[in-house]
C-alpha cells in the first residue's frame, strides 16, 4: 500500500449527530451552568414555539432535582399541541429535522437540532435516554428516544400508549444530566427563566429549582401574540442557486412565470412581464424544471433591477412597544423608559427582519458589580434570550460602538442603565448552531444601532431636561438668596414699602418666572416619555 | 386532517449540506472580506496539512484574480501527496468527510467541512463547480465537483486522467466566487498569509494578487516540523459514552481487559489489574461488545482515580520558541521578545494541549490605529491564523483579563506590544464551525493565562531594568553636577590637589559606582531575555 494510500485508508463520513457530539461546545454544552441553561432554553424555545403553533397561552412548567453531584433530573412540561407518535423519535433523536428549518417563518428554534443535542448531552453524560409523554387527540403516548450518533437516526424504545378525553395535551419531556451545575448567576436557569419571561409576558412559567423552591413568572398580558404566518420567499431574498432549486423542485406549474407568480411573494402578472422584458433570452414559458443557471443568473439580476413592495409585516411579529413598556416598567420600575420599533427591513437580499429596542433608567436599571453600577443589555432574538456570547455578537458591539458621550452620558460605563434588544424575524442569522449571538450582517448592524440609537436621543432628552431643571433651581436660589439685602435696601431707597412687602412681591416674581420657564421647556420634552415617539414612522402601536 | 397533522405535514429532515447553506455565516461565509479570506483559509490549510502528512517542506501558491465586480477567480496550488481519485468528489463535495474528524491527531483543519463550504459558496454565488487537479503517483486527474444540497453528496464530473512521470505532485483548486472582495485590511487575504507564514516558516508561500503584484513569503526555516502522530485516546479523556462506543466497534480484542490495554494509550497490565480493583461487579473477561453503561460508567469512575501518565508529547508539536524568535524577531525587529511554551496539559478530562506564546514590545509591535498605537494579538490554533471573532475567542479574553498595570504597564492599551498565542490541540474546541475562536474551556483558558502572564513578567523585568538604568543615569548626572563645584571647594579647603585633580578622581569614582551597580543588576535579568527561563518547566527546548 502505497503512502496516499495508506493516508486515505483513513477517510470516513461522519454524521452530524456524530459531528456536533464530538463538538459540543458548538451548541452550547460547555461549562456546567451554560450547559444546564442550555438544556431549559432548547425545551422551553420549543414549547413557546408549540404554544404559538396551537394558539395557546403557554403554560410552562420546569423542574430540577439535583440527583447526585452536578448530576440533575430535569423535567420540562408544555399545554401546546403533543407531537404525533410517529414524530417523537425524530423530535428528540435526530439532528436537522423539524417543522421549522425549510419554512420561512419566524420560530425561537430555527436549526432543528436543539432538542436532539439534549438527548445527545444526557446519553454521553448519563447513558440513559431521554424520557417523552405526548398528550394529543384522545392519546398520551410514552417513549424513550436516544440518538444513534453513527446514522443520526433515533432510538425509540419502551413505547406505550393510552386512551384519554382529550383534555390532557402538551409534551413532557424527562432526562438525567451530568456534568451540570444550577446557580444563580446572571448565567443561570432562574435568569435564564426571568428574561424569557420578559420577552414573553403572555407566557407563565414555573421553575421549581433544585432547592425545592418554586419561583412563578406570571402572565402579565392576557392576549396572544398573532401567529406569525409562514411567508413565501421574496424575490430579493433568493440566492441564485435557491432560485434553481426552488425551480427544479416545482411540480405544481408548467411555466417558468407562473411558478415566479406562485412560490415568490410580491411578484404580479405586471412584474412578470417587467422581469421578462429584462431577461433577454429566457424563456418564461419553459417548465421550471428546466430552468439553467443562466436563466437562474439573469432572473436573479432583473430582481435587483425592479422595484418590489417590501415583504409582508405580518410574517415576523415584534413583542411590541406596549408589552415591552409594561415588562420593564413592573421589572426595573425606572425613572425613564423608551421602547422603539423599526420599521420592517431586510437583509442578505431579501429576509425580512424587524429590530425593536428599548432604554430604561434609574429605578432598578442596570447591574449591580463590585465596582458599583454597570449598564446592562437584554439580548434577545424571537424573543428567545441569548444569554452567553454576548462578546461576539452584534447587539452588544453595535451598543458598545455608540459614542455614548455624544448623548450627553460621559460616565456610560457607570449609569444606571438597562438597554433591550430584540430582532425578530423569519431567519435570524445565528453566528452559531448554539444560537446566542447575532453574526454583523451589515443591514442588521445598521438597524441595530439606528434603534438603540434613537432610545439613546430619548434619553438625551430626558437627562438634559432633568439637567436644566437642576439649572434653573440653583439660578433661582441664587437670585433668592439677595431677596433679603434687596428688599431692605429698596424699602430704605424708596422710603414707601415695608421689607417685608418687597420681600414677598419679589419672591412672587422670581417664582412666577422660574415656573413659566420650566413649563415652556417642559412642552419640548414628548409627553409620553415612557412610549417615545415614533419620528415619522406611521406606527399603529404607539400608545 | 387534525391541526396536529397539519403542522407536522411540513416536518423534515435536512442535510448537513443545506443546514451549512443556509447558515454559511457560520462557516465564515458572511462579509465580502471575510469570505474570500475563508476560502483561502481552507485550502491553505489544507495544503499546509497535506504537505504535513507527506513529510515535505510546503510550497503553496495562491492566485486572485478580479473577473468582475465583487466576482474573482481564485487558484490554489500546493505540492503535497495529492488526492486518490476515488476520494477527490469526498474533499470537496461532502461535508463531514476526511481522514481527520475521527483520528486524534493535531491538524490545522479537524471538521471536514472547509473545502466543500467553499465548494458550496461557489455554487450559490456563480452556479459554478470547483474544478481540481490532483497529481499523484503516475497519474494527473482532473475533474469538476458540485456539492448536492439535498443529500450532502458529491456531484463528479468531466472526470481526466493523464500519465506522468511522477514528478509532478499536490492539488490544484480553482473556482469562480461572487459576492467577496479582495482588500488589504488586517481582516483580508495578504494579512491572513502574513500570519500563516509568521507560524510556519518552513512553507513557501507565494501571492499573486489581484493588482497584479506577486508576493512571496518565503520559506525561513529549512526544518521541516515533524509529522503530528494520531494517538489513543487517553483514558482522562474519554466520556462514558464514547467508551462504550468504542467497545462496541472493537473487532480485535477478546476481552474487555485487552481492549482496554490496546485500544487506549498509557494502559498497561498493572493498570488493567488496578481498574479492575475498583470496579466491583465488572467483569473484564467479557466481550468489549457486550460493556454495558453500568460497566462503562464504573471503569470511567475508576479512570479518575487512578494515575495515569500524561498523554504522549509527540502527538502535538508547536511551533517552538526558535521559530517564533526567527519569525518574530524578522518581522517585527522588536527591542525586545520574550518566547514561551507551556508544559503539555489536557482538557476536558483528556485531549492534550499546548500552549505556546510570545510577546514584543519596541520595533513594529502592536498595531496602529487612527489614535496612535495599540497592542495586537496574534491568534492562532495548530498553527492556523484566527483573523476573526476575535471579541468571542478565549485567547482575546485572557489578554484583556489580565490586569497589565501590575506588570509595570500602566498605559498597556498604548503600547507597541505584540503578543501572539498559539494553542496546539489533537483536538481544537473551536466555539463554530467557522474555526475563528476558541471556546473558554476551563483548563484551556488557565493554561492561556499562565502563558502570557510568563511572558508578561518577563517584559516586566525588561521594563523595569529600563527603568532602574534610567533612574541611575539621572542620579549619576546629579551627582555629577556637582562635582565642579565641590573639587573646587575641597582644592581651597585642603590646600592639597587642584581642582582638575580632584575633579577627575571624583568622577572616576561616581562612574565606577555607578557601573557597578549597572552590572549587578543585570545579573537579575535573564541573560538571554529574547528566549525567556522556563522557571522551573524542564524545558528541553530552551537556549
Amino acid at each position: 500500500m502505497g503512502e496516499i494510500d495508506k493516508v486515505f485508508s483513513e477517510f470516513k463520513e461522519h454524521s452530524v449527530a456524530e459531528f456536533f457530539k464530538k463538538n459540543r461546545q458548538m451548541l452550547g454544552f460547555s461549562g456546567k451552568t451554560r450547559s444546564l441553561t442550555t438544556i431549559i432554553h432548547e425545551y422551553v424555545t420549543n414549547s413557546l414555539d408549540a404554544a404559538e403553533e396551537a394558539k395557546v397561552a403557554p403554560e410552562i412548567s420546569v423542574e430540577i432535582k439535583e440527583i447526585d453531584k452536578e448530576k440533575y433530573h430535569v423535567r420540562v412540561q408544555d399545554n401546546a399541541l403533543g407531537i404525533p407518535e410517529k414524530h417523537i423519535g425524530k423530535v428528540f433523536g435526530v439532528m436537522l429535522a423539524g417543522t421549522k428549518f425549510h419554512r420561512y417563518v419566524q420560530q425561537r428554534g430555527q436549526q432543528g437540532i436543539g432538542a436532539t443535542g439534549c438527548t445527545m448531552f444526557s446519553q454521553v453524560t448519563t447513558g440513559k435516554p431521554v424520557h417523552v409523554i405526548s398528550a394529543y387527540d384522545k392519546k398520551v403516548v410514552t417513549c424513550d428516544v436516544e440518538v444513534d450518533f453513527k446514522t443520526n437516526g433515533a432510538l425509540v424504545s419502551n413505547m406505550a400508549k393510552e386512551e384519554q378525553d382529550g383534555s390532557r395535551r402538551g409534551v413532557t419531556v424527562e432526562a438525567d444530566f451530568a456534568e451540570v451545575k444550577y446557580d444563580k448567576s446572571s448565567y443561570g436557569v432562574f435568569e435564564y427563566l426571568k428574561r424569557t419571561a420578559i420577552a414573553n409576558p403572555h407566557a407563565k412559567i414555573t421553575l421549581l429549582d433544585p432547592f425545592g423552591e418554586t419561583h412563578v413568572f406570571p402572565r402579565s398580558v392576557e392576549q396572544i401574540p398573532p401567529k406569525p404566518m409562514p411567508v413565501l420567499p421574496h424575490p430579493l431574498g433568493l440566492a441564485k442557486n435557491d432560485l434553481l432549486e426552488f425551480a427544479h423542485a416545482d411540480k405544481e406549474n408548467m411555466k417558468v412565470s407562473s411558478f415566479l407568480q406562485n412560490s415568490l411573494a410580491r411578484v404580479s402578472a405586471q412584474k412578470v412581464k417587467e422581469l421578462e422584458s429584462l431577461c433577454a433570452g429566457v424563456d418564461f414559458s419553459k417548465k421550471p424544471a428546466d430552468m439553467s443557471w443562466d436563466d437562474a443568473d439573469k432572473i436573479v439580476g432583473a430582481f435587483g433591477q425592479v422595484k418590489w413592495i417590501a415583504p409582508a409585516t405580518d410574517a415576523i411579529i415584534p413583542i411590541g412597544q406596549e408589552q415591552i413598556t409594561k415588562s420593564l416598567q413592573s421589572i426595573l420600575n425606572p425613572e425613564f423608559l423608551s421602547v422603539r420599533e423599526r420599521p420592517p427591513k431586510i437583509y442578505r437580499g431579501g429576509i425580512p427582519f424587524i429590530i425593536e429596542a428599548a432604554i430604561a433608567y434609574g429605578g432598578q436599571s442596570g447591574k449591580q458589580v463590585a465596582e458599583g453600577t454597570q449598564p446592562e443589555i437584554l439580548r434577545y432574538a424571537n424573543r428567545a434570550p441569548l444569554i452567553f456570547d454576548s462578546a461576539g455578537c452584534s447587539i452588544t458591539e453595535s451598543v458598545k460602538n455608540i459614542e455614548w458621550s455624544r448623548y450627553g452620558l460621559k460616565n456610560f460605563d457607570q449609569l444606571p442603565i438597562t438597554i433591550l434588544v430584540n430582532i425578530v424575524s423569519v431567519h435570524i442569522p445565528y453566528t452559531g448552531a448554539g444560537k446566542q449571538a447575532i453574526s454583523d450582517e451589515e443591514e442588521v448592524v445598521g438597524e441595530i444601532r439606528s434603534a438603540v440609537m434613537e432610545v439613546a436621543r430619548d434619553l438625551q432628552r430626558h437627562m438634559s431636561g432633568l439637567r436644566s431643571e437642576k439649572d434653573r433651581a440653583a439660578r433661582k436660589n441664587a437670585v433668592l438668596r439677595y431677596v433679603g439685602q434687596l428688599s431692605g435696601d429698596l424699602a430704605e431707597l424708596s422710603g414707601k414699602d415695608t421689607k417685608a412687602a418687597l420681600e414677598k412681591k419679589l419672591i412672587l416674581l422670581i417664582e412666577g418666572k422660574y415656573t413659566k420657564q420650566l413649563e415652556e421647556s417642559n412642552d419640548s420634552i414628548p409627553e409620553d416619555a415612557a412610549s417615545g415617539g415614533s419620528e415619522g414612522d406611521d406606527d399603529e402601536k404607539e400608545e
